[in-house]
């Protein structure tokens, strides 16, 4: 019987076991039939009993829907545009994760990232509106910054807030650039440049808009420390 | 008798009458036989008592020397490559200017602001190395930055303390990106374009290293009252 | 109960007595529904007795349909893409402000300077339409140009007219790039280059299609002197 | 006997035959031998009788000196960066070009793009220092301006003054951008833009600095009628 | 009486009698609102007997519609996207103009081109498909390419025709960047940069897609050697 | 009796004849009834007996259709978006192609590329989704990778594979960058200037997405020997 | 007395106690004597018994030997452009770093992030010319790769190293592009745009060339897990 | 006894045998100590009879000597900036390739394309100076032009002759984009994206100046066919 999944993907079902942590599929460029066949075969190999999470990322409605219909219990988060099935995250281990978000459009992003730290096994809390141009904002929550072993810091325009967050803690920063703003922000360069060039050191910067590969960053960053050597 | 200066500039004396500032003179692309040909001019019109200011921007050691020669009482400020004749700015009408340097490396721009102000007849104050990376120090500036009527802000790399800055007080804040920084700093695009997207509101932006454009536009922003319609 | 804001926004209502200045509300990359909570809580806190004006900038038609669903003496200016509530601006304090529009295409962005300079509190004239390709149109303003205290200049394109104002006047000029013009304008690029490039000092420069901003800046600028030290 | 020259370069010498304008040696890029080799062959081919003018164009001091060694009496203007050879210009024919410099540093393009034209066989006259910022200086020529067949405008920094030109006059304006700047004038892209987008119609851009091209164009508008069809 | 005109433009009806040739209207930008307005306008000031042709630009379906509700009799060319009203081009006088096309898809700037030398008092030609891909289509040409006074070609993607054609004529090349093509063509920046950099001289460059521009400079250097002056 | 062909294309005929490959129409951004025309004027030319194929790239799916309408036979991948008429290709000659893909994303422009090749008569296999991070994927097809006489590879987002792969094999690479990613992908410059800076030698870089050119090219490398001079 | 640091900068010298880790100067941007008075103020505060190491970072030979004449007994590692003083690293704790370095031209980017590391109390290894191009220089590291925490990955032409090394482990890997390459390298562009698309995820970017941020960052990242919240 | 080599290299030896083509060093971004060296190693490995060739390929006057001074027979092309040792070439197998050169100015890199086709064991010629502003000189070469098995065109500017070529013969043309022009080639982006949108199909991209880079493709292309699978 021939199988359409050949066709179109060749699912890294070891990942898991190679790399420690799921595989996750981006959703946006592709059809929604490759979206529904990649489920499907996703479906089949566990067979009943899923061992590892698989996350949908970037999903358009469409897409999640298509998802749902073979995965009707997968976790649908629409905002984030994140889709996780089996839609419960482990019970977290290693150290905390947090998430500081600019503004409320910067949104989107930070809620990727937060949800893919928690599903790749890490304890995540979610912060918002705390951009620059109220810097109370931001200082108000000192003490929650200074607990976090990793923080990842959506920002759009300016892009300022990870240059001022480093400047103020001792754990690593990612820098999550995200596409909002106008005119000369060239959706998302004035902000992923402005994280290059981040005064403060221990600045890791993502690609603009890439919720995911933020928190998966740092779930690896806040990783206990026996997994080590997989 | 032919004139040297016919060849090569018109030189708009009226300036000073049509717009209220004196005539700057751009050097650095300038041969220095021509730097040294309009300061020559500069004198000749005087003839002994003049009744204006002339600024010599962006000179090299060379072309300083080459004004010096024609006009051996001019004052010249080398880290900020400028040079006046007469030497002694007006006294200060309006009202104060604020100069702040991010890090230590904005100093020439920054210098270039702050005499480009005094030139112009405003008193002015420059507040040096109060990056964001280290926020206690610009925090500590609090009442002076609140004192002032508008307050130039020069930074490269991450240009993010115009933002912090324009966050923090109601008068104006001028940008001025600095080529401070290596890799994509890219020559100061990465705080040209921060600085254009400051998610705060009141930001003025100049050119990269314009630290002459910068005073010129702060010396006009604390004018007396009075000085309307010219 | 729960606070549908809290997940989305930290509203800073402290604004206006930090900076002297209301909040402004970016709509653009918000959804509808983070649209209508704002307002509602902007109404919430206001109880029926508002301090204080706030600004919603770049709404969509769907999104000032929401606002004035809960805001509906809200004023909206279409053109401008601009909505205010309470609707009436304050008595205008300080000095006057004028804007130039070059062509017919940049009015929306010359509107939007136009009302925000406003409801900042000053008064604000606007010409359109005087493009430096028939000269005599600006020519023909002078008068009116040497009154003004600060002169927003709204242009697409070449964005020349910048340059030419202020080559004219002796208060500061705003340059405000609009993404008008096709091909090699990149959406504003040419003339926000142009912009900064001025060869004329004192052009302050904001974001392409910035016209809140524009006007924010020339409000402050045109403050009254008594304002100072917030 | 081997030819030096047949393995650098194909001389085009039946182009004054097709196209009706000299061939010209971009010097530049070449190293000091090619340079002299190409001189070399110019001189050998003409035999002590040349039927045509050979330019040397954007040629350093070096190139230059070598290029004298072969051919002593040729012409060279060290600004322009330009040698002749035969020395002399032709007798003028057709209509006269007009060539406008914007400011003193863009002095070097616009004599480069003079003296082609009039190699090219064209009356021309150049006009320095008349750039935006004093308007009136450009307006006190109109009359000039208006007389001329064909203007060249050379400008750098915001590349205001082609548009300005072409608004005040009938005839075609040759835009020519140079890289005077700094910053955000990226080498002459601010003026390449401005002039690209230029809001008067009429405007012909050539490459930045590229003061051959211009003036080459321009001598080919301003051709005689008779000319056609070679 | 209101003049709804007033609020959005300032036609430059004077245009004509100072350069020559007749106001465009560039549609693009505009609501349907404002190009209706502008046509009332046009239609109120002639009165019946029309002195002068206006020119509609890059309009929409939509706004050519809204033009023809106004003025009824106004010429429509679809793929150029062009109205004219009055609809009959002028008599042709001065020289001839050739428009070439490098491929079936930069029809619609070429033809705009062409009807722009029409409208503007040219008589005007085009040759259609003669890309470098197949060299013997242009080579085919040569007799007519040698006839022009003034040649337009149109290309996209690599923009290597204007090169070719410029080294087979004498008369100036009109280069006209189109938007074609994908990918590196980074919608026309590819044909720019190559036209700015034509290994053959003679060749002017306008803004990518700008048929109107490149037909009216056309028709200007094309222009009767009597109209100088105005 | 007038050609509708004659206004809007010159088709290349006698390229087969020529260059030894068909014509290609490239539908994209030409209208629906200009690809119908075309579409007949090949059906015209064949006469019932068609001695070449010709392929329609970049098909929408509305184009498409109005190419079945005239040649109802065609042949329609709608992921490659690819037409050919007549519909069979050619028995394969020369040696084998090769077509790798990064990614499932990446299928549609490495069917284009496969298909191409096998339309210009060459036997062409594909092998899915092999990127970088899973490099077991990739290795796993060494001896398949060392069999084929060139390897194209269709790659988005970082474009590593082409570099891998050259390094691994000893025939020519064509690297095939797409416009799949998003943020600094940028439409596919992340992957293009990859491939032009791959660290192994033997990689030849195509257009973003431009499937059609690789297969091309893969055609022609895999020629066989004898086909020389046409 | 005046204090000759005081016009130049602000040292952070509380940055140890705030953030955990020692203040670094950057010398290329700064004058010698800047930075011979910045030596001295480290020196002094020290006063025999320095509590904590400065880094001068990007040193001439000129600064280090300037620095050297200051603090004589300073480490200085001239590929890296690196001193440190006191001279002797802090002994290692956390876990272990690991950089890799693509080809030798990397090497001093990659020795800058190696002796940050150490200075900043890790232990650290480097790896050298592993680059993709010969896939088993880097495969046959694989047990060595995973027994790293943090990995720093120095590439500059393709940059697709980083990409490999994160598909083989299940550390963070910190990407680290340098400038090394030419043409369409674009002084690191390319291997920054690759890395910030690296399909792989886990894999954390710095600027260009930025040897220090990347070990200050791996530094952070294999940090003991006992000295959160400082 | 420590291995020098060690600390920044590690050569590839085993790649002749691996891709059936020599190691080549890029000497350019290396320090003269470090090329010296690698020019060791490759003395030692031989240990008197070399069994391949080894490339040194951008190498500057000093780097030149200094390998020079290890391997004083190896053979040095200055304008190439190429050296081999041995410094024969082997004994040409398989096809002919062809190098055309657009300008005198684009022979360094022509000319590295040319050697390295022989020293990787082609038989290889180099037309110079047939750019397209004379077509006649590319015209008259035809024949040679389609008795190629592969063709390598270097053009800078316009980079408009890879097109031309294409349109011609039936084998694949490797375009070669160089450096040379002024403005905005901006470094050889202009001929880099003409060559990318080609319109004649058949065109395979190299790096800006990457003449060892098109010569090994072209040496691969050409490959006699039995050398398949190493």
């Amino acid at each position: 019987m021939p199988d359409p999944l050949e066709d179109i993907a060749t699912l890294d079902f070891a990942r898991a076991a190679r790399r420690g942590y799921p595989e996750a599929v981006l959703c946006e460029p592709k059809s929604i039939d490759q979206v529904a066949t990649i489920a499907q075969a996703v479906a089949d190999r566990a067979a009943g009993s899923p061992d590892q999470i698989t996350l949908f990322t970037r999903a358009t409605d469409d897409q999640a829907k298509a998802i749902l219909g073979v995965l009707p219990d997968a976790s649908w988060d629409r905002t984030a545009r994140l889709l996780a099935w089996p839609p419960t995250p482990p019970e977290p281990t290693g150290d905390a994760v947090l998430v500081l978000c600019a503004g409320t459009s910067d949104l989107p992003v930070a809620r990727e990232a937060l949800l893919t730290a928690r599903y790749l096994g890490r304890s995540a809390e979610l912060v918002v509106d705390v951009g620059v141009a109220g810097l109370h904002r931001v200082l108000g929550k000192l003490d929650q910054l200074r607990r976090a072993r990793v923080i990842v810091v959506a920002a759009g325009m300016d892009g300022a807030l990870p240059s001022v967050v480093a400047g103020l803690v001792s754990c690593p920063v990612i820098a999550l650039p995200t596409s909002v703003g106008y005119g000369a922000a060239f959706g998302g360069i004035a902000p992923l440049l402005s994280m290059l060039n981040a005064c403060a050191p221990g600045v890791a910067v993502v690609n603009i808009d890439n919720g995911y590969g933020a928190g998966h960053l740092a779930a690896q960053v806040a990783a206990p420390r026996t997994e080590e050597a997989l």
